[in-house]
């Protein structure tokens, strides 16, 4: 059986999407219409019971949450080089950030998006949203500081190598400067990283399957 | 040089300790005093700009976020077979699950016990922490679910293989009953894992050394 991944344009389940071209994976896109709230139905919620992509689905069953895949991935096609697979404490700082984004830099976000999720009234959500611009960049400092300190061995989240955890970041970067939270000269090194990620053939192969442009 | 654990009693660290004594590894224990904000000094922010424990510092640096170091444990500890090594996709599936523990479970739990990190006012903190427990048992609902699915095979997370998810969610699962978030009655497989997982030796190792007693 061929893989096959869920995802909704533009959402975080581009992160395994980018990792998939980049492996040269044969697999299939599954699109789930959010605005039809696909999600939450009993088909999706069969796959993941959180009703939400990326799902990746294979013969042994359906794998979910983004740091899982990409690690998944990482080991499945290690042609691609996209872990330090022989080093288990490399690999290990690249599913540290990768966990970071996961559990740090896009719960932010959906404060910022989701606010319904986190509080009841209507005036307790505008004050949830109110606060996530604050909590996103206290997040993206730490991405600055990380890209700055990487900068001496190479340009990549890691240094010198590209990884997984460039993949997963250039989404969190794109809606950064979607969203407007930031001004690109806060950020000068993501902004950089965005571009160079955005360059890569398989990240734009990547953007014109969910009819993405570059951001 | 021996690997250090950075804890606070009782905090999501207690996952990396209980990995850390099911693996044998040796390893020392450095606390982290939160009533004293240390999470917060200089020292500790770089060795995690999050200011969060755990961190697990090595000859090689310093290693954050629970899912990693729990995979980094389970890979450089293959003996103590804390994860299907020789499967990289079962190896997901564990991965998969400590990554909804971090990102959805004890996020869910973050609103009840740091809303300020969420909004300003008081008022919109104490709607978010309201909402906290609604949060927290949607998530209990998808793992009572998956124990339910597992138990064919066996009393763990994944069946019949102990690994580092039993150890992180027994921490989750502490905190849901020490909070009364919910019954017993109402996850009767959630906390017959909870006295199974107290009941192994190395679980009873972390607690004593945290000062803590089975809950």
């Amino acid at each position: 059986m061929t893989l096959k991944l869920y995802y909704a344009p533009g959402s975080c389940a581009l992160a395994s999407h980018i990792a998939l071209r980049e492996a040269k994976a044969e697999f299939e896109l599954a699109l789930v219409k959010f605005v039809e709230n696909q999600q939450r139905s009993p088909e999706h919620l069969a796959l993941n019971p959180l009703g939400r992509v990326p799902v990746l689905a294979g013969e042994h069953g359906s794998l979910t949450e983004n740091p899982a895949i990409l690690s998944f991935i990482a080991h499945a096609y290690p042609k691609a080089r996209l872990a330090p697979l022989k080093d288990p404490w490399r690999v290990a700082q690249v599913e540290s950030f990768n966990g970071f984004i996961a559990s740090s830099v896009h719960v932010a976000f959906a404060h910022l998006f989701r606010p319904y999720r986190y509080a009841e009234s209507e005036a307790a959500q505008q004050a949830v949203a109110a606060r996530a611009p604050e909590l996103i960049r206290s997040m993206f400092d730490i991405v600055e500081a990380k890209l700055e300190a990487a900068s001496a061995a190479g340009p990549w989240v890691h240094g010198a190598e590209y990884s997984t955890s460039d993949a997963y970041l250039v989404v969190m970067s794109r809606w950064l400067w979607r969203t407007g939270v930031a001004h690109p000269e806060r950020y000068p090194r993501t902004r950089a990283h965005t571009d160079l990620v955005q360059g890569r053939p398989a990240v734009q192969e990547a953007l014109l399957a969910e009819g993405l442009t570059a951001n």
